[in-house]
């Protein structure tokens, strides 16, 4: 699976169809400054102290961010491997950690990391210090030398590999806490940082970092764990979720060899008489894992562990719904009809609600252009299936594996490349109510949302035994995750949108709001 | 359509599996010298004497088609024009053909040529002059310079694009008219040759070189219409069939944009929960297409042309099977079971007799490595459709059509990429009789099949107006055709196997044969 959270929770502008930016009555106009001027929230010294020092500070972070971002660690090319953990324990060493570890995993290391302020509240950041492959050659602007590029409209953006995904909002919730160091301002909460250099494939160790017992028994003790993120959209406007879908990928392989009917490699398509087709067994089996209807899931036992919206779910989806937007999410989708053709409020309580079964990709045979006469020995399809609670992704690709083979598809490979469960954090933990509240007070009202449709790996925290509640914050905006111009928000042109220091100011909100 | 018989044409070594080579009591060892020695046929002065001017010209005419082969006219890339037809064109003359013309048409041109050698039979011959595009970086040696290489256990082999097809095996075919000329012999038969220089992309103007008036009123003095090609397989045999399948070649592409529903740009796949799948619909779209068996075609209709076997066409067929390998076969395509764990006997009528709808390829989504979370816009599947006599391609496509319509999938893109209809050519035409006569005297016993289960664009000639018997001609051997590597066997390792000569003299013999 591609696990990045970036790629999977749908981009800003195009899920979350928000109301225009909310002005509250009691705000002044400063308030909307969310760029990079020193604002005039009416707070306490110690918070205009840190904030004076973002600004202080701002060519430095951005050196930092560019140091980093010119040291690249991917998993998949074993690169800069034991630097990444390295330079990410320096980098929480330099923040003000006064315990930092790598910790050793049966792949990449990890970083563990603790701050003790002396404050009554504990709070966890997730990092990761990986980024993704890259070809130099796609890009505008070197990969590595994180350059400040114009982007008209949108203000001054750093172009790089792992700017927005995720050493961008990373060096943001850094710079805040340098910042209250050079003010001499004491932390308001303490915080745990766990790290991970192999969030690019899929994780597979992390396990070993968060449940290594001192880690574990450092993040029981917090109120929940962030992840720091630059949210906003192109507008300004930013979601709260309380809750994600799981994911799972699966590839299906119908062969010929495995199957022990049709060829074992591509032959003749005129044997197409005397010899049974991989593919046609593909589609037929396919075929069954939907009703007719297109999309409803036919899988047996597929709905036995969906939860039902619990009414308090229900309530906050119904205030929200009003602030989704149809007529610009179809736009943005490309989409002139809803299924089954229902309204707008109905389809997007299946959005929140349903698990689904999509198909991600289909593959067999001849796939270039014009046609070849083949009967091909194989044919796959990639398939993603969202989880709702109390669907986990191991029980369901085993539903999956007893449903193909009910139906004589026993021979179907059912790959499944990964997956995380769903996740849910309580609407009235201290964590969201201190999110929630930290955006209003930069002047957003914050779309709260049940549960992103999208998916990324935070059952890890919030599923047992350490139910953390867990959730995406920041302000500031990238894009390109994954993608060649990858970019980073330093200094917006819209002021309601952050930049590095306005970003780096939400992390200080947040810290306050907990304290 | 990849319209190129020879890919088309199963090889030899899969599709037919022939009895050993039979000898004949009446001949003599010297008459399996099929190789590169001058033979010891009991026949006339004038015989011997053409077959020693193919000794002779060997390096002549192995230097001719090297020459050739360094010209490659690619309609895809309008490569060599009007060089291609101008250098067919001089081919022709330099073997002796005295009316020579290129027949300009609304793409590359066609070649038109007649030798009237006064004979009672006129005999016409097909070429193409086109080659298949290549990759030089994927040959071994360079596709351009016809190099002559040794490979173990099968001979010196010509490595280069078009030697096996089709430039090697029309070559042989000149020679044999070279060596008539050079030994001051009449040939037999009198010569129609129609060229074109498109084969490669589906011959789309082939009917205005062949229905120009004067080409057409030559066509129709002759008994039938050879394809020159070298049919033996490794162990020597030859098969002569009796007409062939045709062939449909169609892409059935489901689209958000088309159906109207669904996205017109793949989205995340979070989506899949609010929005139709074209991928989902191109599924259940195909499943209509054969029924729960997995290949008994289902399109309404679809059977309402099929002709069953004549008693005649059984007749052959029931002869023939017992020729036919089972074990060999099998393992050749890597298969354990026929359809329907039919046995072989029964497979092999369904193999001549059954029209078929097999998936060539799927290509949807995303179809890299891993998975790739997107709800796609679009998905398609390649379909290649056998057909038998009276089915037509034109027929065919349109009742596809009107099946999807019927069952719901109208939207469904229906793009024919190219098609043939099937042909029949009667085992009693002069044309058949002479060819059998011609591989028997060579100490082959052809193999005679009612049918093709692959195609070839013979329908032109076969079908109205013309009517003509065609077949697919000459001994000798070559592989790779559209691939690396593509070569022509120049001197046989194998007695039982013919060389550049052997092929040519394949040609002297069914020119006496028909005279």
């Amino acid at each position: 699976m591609k696990p990045n959270r970036l790629d999977d929770v749908p981009a800003a502008g195009i899920t979350v169809t928000r109301r225009d930016f909310v002005q509250t009555a009691a705000m002044s106009t400063a308030a909307f400054a969310l760029g990079d001027r020193p604002t005039a929230f009416r707070l306490g010294d110690d918070r205009d102290a840190v904030i004076a020092q973002i600004t202080a500070q701002h060519d430095t972070t951005v050196k930092m961010l560019q140091d980093w971002i010119a040291l690249p660690s991917i998993a998949a090319e074993n690169r800069n491997y034991p630097q990444g953990p390295e330079y990410m324990a320096k980098l929480a060493r330099d923040a003000g950690f006064d315990h930092v570890e790598v910790v050793p995993t049966a792949g990449k290391s990890g970083v563990f990391a603790t701050l003790d302020a002396g404050a009554k509240t504990w709070l966890a950041i997730y990092m990761m210090y990986d980024v993704k492959q890259y070809d130099p050659a796609e890009w505008s602007s070197p990969p590595l030398e994180a350059r400040i590029v114009d982007k008209p409209g949108v203000g001054k953006i750093m172009v790089g590999r792992g700017t927005t995904n995720s050493k961008g909002p990373e060096m943001a919730c850094l710079a805040a806490l340098h910042a209250f160091k050079a003010a001499g301002v004491k932390l308001p909460v303490n915080l745990v940082l766990v790290a991970e250099g192999e969030e690019e494939i899929a994780s597979p160790n992390f396990r070993q970092v968060v449940f290594k017992p001192e880690v574990e028994a450092a993040l029981r003790k917090c109120i929940g764990i962030i992840i720091p993120l630059g949210n906003q959209g192109l507008d300004g406007a930013v979601e709260v979720d309380l809750g994600a879908k799981g994911a799972l990928e699966l590839e299906l392989v119908s062969s010929g060899e495995k199957w022990g009917r049709g060829p074992k490699l591509d032959i003749h398509s005129s044997f197409a008489a005397q010899v049974d087709s991989p593919a046609w067994h593909l589609v037929q089996a396919l075929n069954t894992l939907v009703k007719a209807d297109g999309h409803t899931p036919a899988v047996d036992g597929f709905f036995d562990k969906v939860r039902p919206l619990s009414a308090q779910q229900k309530k906050i989806l119904e205030e929200a719904i009003p602030r989704k937007n149809e007529a610009q999410t179809k736009k943005a989708l490309g989409v002139e009809h809803w299924i089954g053709d229902e309204p707008w409020h109905d389809s997007l309580v299946r959005l929140v609600s349903q698990p689904t079964i999509n198909i991600e990709g289909l593959v067999g045979g001849y796939t270039g252009p014009g046609g070849k006469t083949i009967l091909p020995h194989k044919a796959l399809a990639k398939i993603d299936i969202r989880l709702v609670p109390d669907m986990t992704a191991k029980e369901t690709v085993e539903l999956v594996k007893l449903h193909l083979q009910k139906k004589g598809f026993g021979d179907i490979e059912v790959n499944m490349s990964g997956g995380y469960d769903p996740t849910e954090t309580p609407a009235d933990s201290k964590l969201v109510q201190a999110m929630v509240a930290t955006y209003r007070k930069s002047g957003i009202d914050p779309l709260v949302w049940p549960r992103l449709a999208g998916s990324w790996p935070g059952s890890t925290f919030t599923g047992a035994p350490l139910k953390l509640p867990a959730g995406i914050f920041g302000l500031g905006h990238g894009a390109g995750a994954h993608a060649p111009d990858e970019y980073w928000l330093v200094e917006s042109a819209n002021p309601k949108v952050a930049g590095m220091d306005g970003s780096a100011r939400s992390f200080v909100d947040l810290f306050f709001a907990l304290g």
